[in-house]
């Protein structure tokens, strides 16, 4: 049971902007912009990023929909993801995703653990300022995401198969309000 | 220096909102809605849960501008704000605004924190839906605004009294996106 009153069976972030849709317009309109908008980073690399702060934030509806849509999106090389939840300096992703994973689990702890040397360290794999900005703001956003929908106990399905279908819908249609109706 | 090139002598998130007004716009029509919009918390004390929040995660220029605006706002009950922020359990606000600011402390720490006997307590002294809604989610958005701030080492003025200003424009006119112009 949520925290509040909110409509049931809605699963998480999304029953909780059909409940205050005033802020929730944001908070999607945030999200599109940073997992979908213009960006050197590729949405299935955004969408990996939100999914590995929100296994570090142990927020099972938001990792489990954003690994979702990371597999969606990254096609047939979706085994990667779940090696980069598991163990990310292992995967077969590029170094320069490596260091920015890097940077993003250091934001999930507090962005004062961000040092000069592990901004260097992605500079040097080929990442600029729009990869390391958009980085620390995807992982600090998800640090207010999972903080809003684990704080407010929304309900977080378990059926692998519901987070399966918000990742095609995730992928596909990218963050539009729900409305009531 | 912060971490990626922002324009010199900007303050915290302004400078970072100036290197990328895209999302830029939307963190502060966030805060605008949840710190000036419609709520049964007074403006007041809604600052004083981003200045507490922000506290606890040692942001010190979030901290220090929001707790000036708090301050403003407080008016002649100012002298709030820095007991709250020393401790919020001998601080002479309603047991309410204890109860809240119990929540929030904990939605810093982890959402999942948050647990069914502490949104008791604060119903108990009055609060209601759109309280716990708005406590837990001003917690989660300042969790935001403080991993980006210090996670991209924006740059925090030393002087108070360019807080004290700031918290004056921020009683004043709320969160206006500024321009390069």
């Amino acid at each position: 049971m949520a925290h509040i009153q909110v409509t049931e069976g809605i699963p998480g972030i999304r029953s909780l902007v059909m409940f205050r849709p005033e802020s929730g317009q944001y908070l999607y309109e945030l999200a599109q912009v940073l997992l979908r908008g213009d960006s050197p980073l590729s949405e299935a690399e955004r969408e990996l990023i939100a999914a590995y702060v929100s296994s570090r934030n142990e927020c099972m509806f938001c990792m489990s929909s954003h690994a979702a849509a990371a597999r969606y999106l990254f096609k047939d090389k979706k085994h990667v993801v779940d090696i980069v939840l598991d163990d990310y300096q292992s995967a077969p992703i590029s170094n320069k995703l490596k260091a920015l994973l890097t940077i993003a689990g250091k934001v999930q702890i507090n962005g004062k653990n961000v040092l000069p040397q592990d901004v260097e360290e992605a500079r040097k794999h080929g990442a600029g300022d729009r990869d390391i900005h958009d980085t620390v703001l995807i992982a600090a956003t998800f640090s207010m995401f999972n903080r809003y929908v684990d704080g407010l106990a929304s309900f977080t399905p378990t059926d692998p198969k519901a987070y399966e279908e918000m990742g095609v819908r995730m992928g596909e249609n990218g963050y539009v309000l729900p409305t009531k109706s």
